[in-house]
């Protein structure tokens, strides 16, 4: 089925800003709770959220089989689901509905006021249940930085890495979206130099720049899905911050992962930028030496090109950018994660969550955590405020950005943005 | 609230064989599908499978606050977020209703007969629609004889293991029920003395004897649940069996931990045993040296005195029992545990299981799992049969139990019960 919903040429008669992460070509999927208190499914066209669960009930979907309710749910699982075919239908229709040519909507006012939301009135949720969330560890810049400071061993990659596209099993029960603050945690730490740990506010809060992907359902438990149809499991792709406390890290990780750590909190944009959306951005992955094993062999392009930036804004004070990356230096793609991850059989459910792993550059200044940008505290990040970083400040917010662009079109992410709290404490 | 379903000197009108683990003192919970297609949440006594969707439909929970679809639900997620409080009167009217002295429903045939069925005739369901599953580590014998095996040194315990309830988080979408059978796992290994790696069938499936515990959800996002409050959180006990592919996880482990080697398939049994009905068996946990952070110290008895056994069936041979343990070996308790997972702020929901890690006794035939009975195969186990294993074979079926039992009552899980077949083949 032909992608029309990607014709570059189309306008919205909505209108978009230039230089917006979402013109008509994006049709993101998301979920928001409307001014009148109701939740729903939407999409967005520049700054304007459009309520699809009312766009359903006013029958602008007839013709394409879905169940009654399918936008009025306060998730997207069912829809995923559903399956690409239908993905498409769905997001061809979005784009036809609001072509500018189009007058079926456009000169409906009265459908327009109860359908079309400033998006600024809208507050966005997670847009999915997420049963099972997976992070992967496929930066080969970020895995080799990570092994020199944690094994402090300059033989950093450890010999399993160039074989196996390398994940464990996050929390999914701390997964909250864009605009939710995150409280500093306490937890056990090591102290340099000493044998004992010490029970406390954790001293090193990081983020680590990730995006990640949303799973449908289809694969059976003990059946593997091949490397070459994946991408027909993969619904979309969102920004993910996964929030790290590096001296608890330290003192826990060994030898089963990361755990505390890490399960106080993952953020991540709210918009679900489908893989069709990001069809143009395909890109060649580095060159994989040695030769993956026949289950993770891929021809063509499975790595996307997309822009990824970090920004720190103390309170009250201007951001500074402090890393841009991109998500093409992935040395597994997610195709080959997935291939991975089904390769024993493990059951994959619509709504999981798989992510990327910290996706850091080449350079110094492309990073994909303040534990790299910094060398372990070695080299404090400049703020434009006139105050340095080692790691993260109680009041700091931490925006991730990411958005693809060529000579015709702009897809993009918009943001995930999340403010750091003191300690929680009990009153 | 006094926990009147415990009283021993009670008979139930429901037969009880000698030995059952479900006398009327147990009032588990569970769901079943009936002959009749129809799913439910329930109880068992004795070898009756009791539907307490009927139950409720037909009044017979009058008095207590309860939503008009409580029971007739497919999990028992509602439920169990109701609290404590809704746990025990439902547990005290359950043990009231089957008491041989009341004659209310037996005396009433044709209740009884849309309300009771034959255990024989219902098909068992999980329980629970498991958000996050994490599986601990925290049996000192275990952890010390993987470590001698894994990491091929005597200094076994790592410096972090005497001062934090280690756990990682496992994968929800693959935990089955008792009955389901596994296939066994393709995966990445290295073959011992080479540097490359085989993809191929793992050779070393193991199970992991393990009892796991189900969560209720009042605590937020950044709050942590007090040691001392964490039994208010904690709804009741399943057996757990984590089957492992030894082969896969040697190679995969470093640094994140277990992944494929363990997500292929977490079995466990149907009927959650509260912890209410596991009180009599309470019992004080190994002696904690150095003494925990303050966080996790608690006083009184917190470890629970659970005869565990697992026995291996070949097709079409008899069953031989391979080891017996008690979960009183726990280093860690459940109660610290929870308090661990939480001290960060990580939230826990209704519905969250969490495993014990493999529970090995202080001697070679009280092991946790066939890799510490035959040191990493060097020494096979004979079965009755008169064949041998270092691992399992295909078609061997894996029996766990575990009961409670004291002068007056014996309080059991059942079994989980699962057989191994031969990997997929996709058609």
């Amino acid at each position: 089925m032909p992608i029309s919903a990607n014709n570059t040429n189309r306008k919205s008669w909505i209108n978009v800003p230039e230089d917006s992460d979402f013109p008509i070509q994006n049709i993101p999927f998301g979920v928001f709770i409307t001014k009148d208190d109701v939740i729903t499914i939407g999409t967005r066209i520049g700054n304007s959220a459009i309520d699809m669960g009312a766009l359903q009930q006013l029958n602008y979907f007839e013709g394409i089989e879905l169940t009654d309710d399918m936008f009025t749910q306060d998730t997207l699982n069912d829809f995923i689901s559903d399956g690409k075919k239908t993905w498409r239908l769905v997001r061809n229709r979005l784009a036809e509905l609001f072509d500018e040519t189009n007058p079926e909507l456009q000169d409906n006012k009265e459908h327009r006021e109860i359908i079309i939301f400033d998006i600024k009135d809208v507050e966005m949720q997670l847009p999915v249940l997420i049963g099972d969330f997976t992070d992967f560890y496929s930066n080969k810049n970020h895995a080799t930085n990570i092994g020199k400071m944690f094994r402090e061993t300059e033989d950093a990659l450890l010999p399993n890495w160039l074989h196996i596209p390398l994940g464990y099993h996050g929390r999914s029960s701390s997964i909250i979206p864009s605009g939710v603050p995150v409280h500093r945690p306490m937890g056990q730490t090591l102290p340099k130099g000493e044998t004992t740990p010490v029970f406390g506010t954790s001293r090193s809060v990081d983020f680590e720049l990730e995006t990640a992907f949303i799973t449908t359902d289809t694969n059976i438990m003990g059946e593997n899905i091949p490397v070459t149809e994946t991408e027909d499991y993969i619904f979309g792709m969102v920004l993910m911050n996964d929030w790290s406390a590096r001296d608890i890290q330290k003192w826990e990780f060994e030898p089963l992962g990361p755990f505390l750590a890490k399960n106080f909190a993952t953020s991540i944009s709210p918009w679900i930028i489908t893989l069709d959306a990001l069809e143009p951005f395909r890109t060649k992955g580095p060159k994989q030496d040695p030769a993956p094993f026949p289950y993770l062999q891929q021809k063509g392009k499975h790595n996307f090109d997309i822009n990824l930036e970090v920004a720190i804004q103390p309170e009250e004070a201007v951001e500074t950018i402090v890393t841009q990356s991109n998500c093409k230096h992935m040395y597994w793609s997610m195709s080959q994660q997935l291939a991975h991850h089904t390769s024993n059989g493990c059951r994959v459910n619509s709504g999981d969550m798989m992510g990327s792993g910290t996706i850091s550059g080449p350079t110094p200044d492309s990073f994909g955590s303040m534990l790299e940008l910094t060398w372990g505290g070695k080299n404090p990040i400049k703020l434009n405020d006139g105050t340095e970083r080692k790691f993260l400040n109680d009041g700091d917010t931490v925006i991730m950005r990411g958005y693809c662009k060529n000579n015709e079109i702009r897809i993009g992410f918009g943001e995930v943005s999340s403010k750091l709290l003191p300690p929680f404490v009990r009153k």
